[in-house]
């Protein structure tokens, strides 16, 4: 399949994964390290599977502090496609300002953007679904890939997908997008066959996308497209932009309105939120291991263990345990736990261990 | 109290500790490591309690390859009194041997051997059981330290204690040892009353030692007396010798015969033999930290950490966990299991990795 023409694939890199603290740190965050035991890391997968979908017309857009090891973890992209954001502004900006660039730069665009921190084990599915999707785009929908929910789950938000578009079959109307769910919603969510993951990839024309902000956000959109048109602005009008997540800056308000579609899909997405979903996405035994298996020695042990640091991990009759580590950290926990992560890196932070954060 | 004049402290340092690992280390065994965190290794804290009942009459026999640590930490021993076995012989050649130099340098010597890695939370009450084991032992007796039991443990062997000596109030015939006992009999024990833990400390003058031992065991007495007698002999012989503990190759032999006394006393001893045990000496909270608390940082966890290595040790809703953090290698496992490491250090072994065992 060759590309699809005008197709731009943006990511956006940001986000620190504290949950999967003491692998991902606010100086190291979670898009840059390995994951899936692959050999690369969750941004380079991302890239590489939008390759055949894009060609080389790739856009980063992550934080001036992660710039120099995301062009470096991505050879085969011009230095000038990764912009650096000067501080973090949320998804809006950092997605925002792809658009404007490339309102700019192709007229004729449809751009599609994907997270660098998620995992998609069947990309031929994804290829699939944002080839149906850049069509509807290329009409004037935002449109979403809505994820077919594995189970009811209450970590991510969802969208309540509607009829079939008349013009694009496998396209649907998204009626609503709803918040994270408790159980029971979760439950009956799933059990209506109604309801799709909304793992914010979005696929849209540049300019539908800023026009759209700008009903709701109209200084958000026009400092974009202010920085696209003069680049040497970009400190000093990025400090004042909104902060604010493209989900409730557009998404949201422009479902309101019949303006997204969704393309459902099946693609084994997983946005590895803790160490708890890792393992599940690892999957395979029950003691499951990201990294050189020689550095862990285990009797009647399961859960996951991440050696970084080149020494031995020895685990004696521990169920469901955590172990993650690095040259000057070491957590452990459980898997029921593994949330709770978040607190211990807060505490980290309160204690003035920001260095180890 | 003055030192109990020719009362000399014999120490033999010997075992690995193999279920305190990777804390404890073939190469650097229980009895060089501080696991009271006192800031003194355990052999130092033998040393320390000893010097009130023997002043500077103290004799360490240790392996060859740690002899040079045991002189390191033990700057006011003359370097030699520290006695390197050429291999392993077990405590019975041990301890003869200390008994031989001992024979030769002092024929009015009472010697009290005490295992370098225990730990004995009451050194007065100690220091008066010794005393009067010294006179005991002056009469011809071999004298044993027997333990009052704190609870039916199945680690440790017992002594059964019979009447009281007409000579020697607080010292009492054994009328015999017996090995680990189950559950059940260990239980009856205690509750019997005439039951104490043998502690292998023994108190007796060296002649008498060796002439039982020549009883039973003529070529070994005669060897541990022929290297007394022509040092430089010390390789040759040392390796003809019969591997064998006192206990078997005296103890119960002259307990059989009414030759062995005890003296009852309650020291607050342990002998630390694995992290289970550990915990249970450091007392204190519910997570206990062997070494420095700003290298933990827990969030409702409960056990011990040793944390050796510098890292930041990290622990999230872990309950009753063990964690050991050395520069080479961290052990995660439970109080529970905490007996079972044994198990992962053979397997450790056979895995070729003997250089971390």
């Amino acid at each position: 399949m060759p590309a699809i023409e005008h197709f731009w694939a943006v990511v956006p890199a940001g986000g620190s994964g504290t949950r999967l603290w003491p692998l991902s740190r606010s100086d190291s965050p979670k898009f840059l390290h390995d994951l899936t035991g692959s050999g690369r890391s969750l941004l380079q997968e991302t890239a590489d599977r939008l390759a055949p979908l894009a060609g080389d017309r790739l856009l980063v857009v992550t934080g001036e502090r992660h710039r120099d090891r995301v062009v470096e973890q991505l050879p085969e992209v011009p230095a000038d496609r990764v912009v650096g954001e000067p501080s973090p502004r949320d998804s809006m900006a950092a997605i925002g300002l792809a658009a404007a660039i490339l309102e700019r730069l192709d007229p004729d665009a449809v751009m599609g953007s994907f997270a660098a921190d998620h995992v998609v084990r069947d990309p031929a599915a994804l290829e699939r679904a944002v080839t149906v999707a850049a069509e509807v785009a290329r009409d004037g929908w935002l449109v979403t890939i809505g994820i077919e929910p594995r189970q009811p789950s209450t970590a991510f938000g969802y969208l309540r997908q509607g009829g079939e578009l008349d013009e694009h079959a496998g396209a649907y109307v998204v009626e609503e997008f709803v918040e994270k769910p408790g159980a029971e919603l979760a439950r009956s969510y799933v059990g209506s066959g109604d309801y799709r993951w909304n793992a914010g990839m979005f696929v849209v024309r540049p300019t539908v996308l800023l026009d759209l902000l700008a009903s709701w956000h109209p200084d958000l959109a026009a400092g974009l497209r202010q920085i696209a048109a003069e680049p040497g602005r970009l400190d000093d009008v990025w400090s004042t932009l909104t902060r604010i997540a493209i989900d409730h800056a557009v998404a949201e308000p422009a479902a309101a309105e019949g303006r997204v579609a969704t393309v459902p899909a099946d693609l084994g997405w997983d946005d590895i939120g803790d160490f708890h979903s890792l393992a599940a996405v690892l999957g395979g035994d029950d003691l499951r291991v990201l990294g050189d298996p020689a550095d862990v020695l285990a009797e009647e042990s399961t859960g996951l263990v991440v050696p970084r640091s080149g020494r031995l991990v020895a685990l004696v009759g521990v169920d469901d345990v955590v172990v993650v580590d690095t040259p000057d950290a070491v957590l452990v926990t459980t898997r029921d736990r593994a949330q709770d992560v978040k607190a211990l890196v807060d505490r980290l932070r309160d204690a003035g261990r920001a260095d180890l954060s």
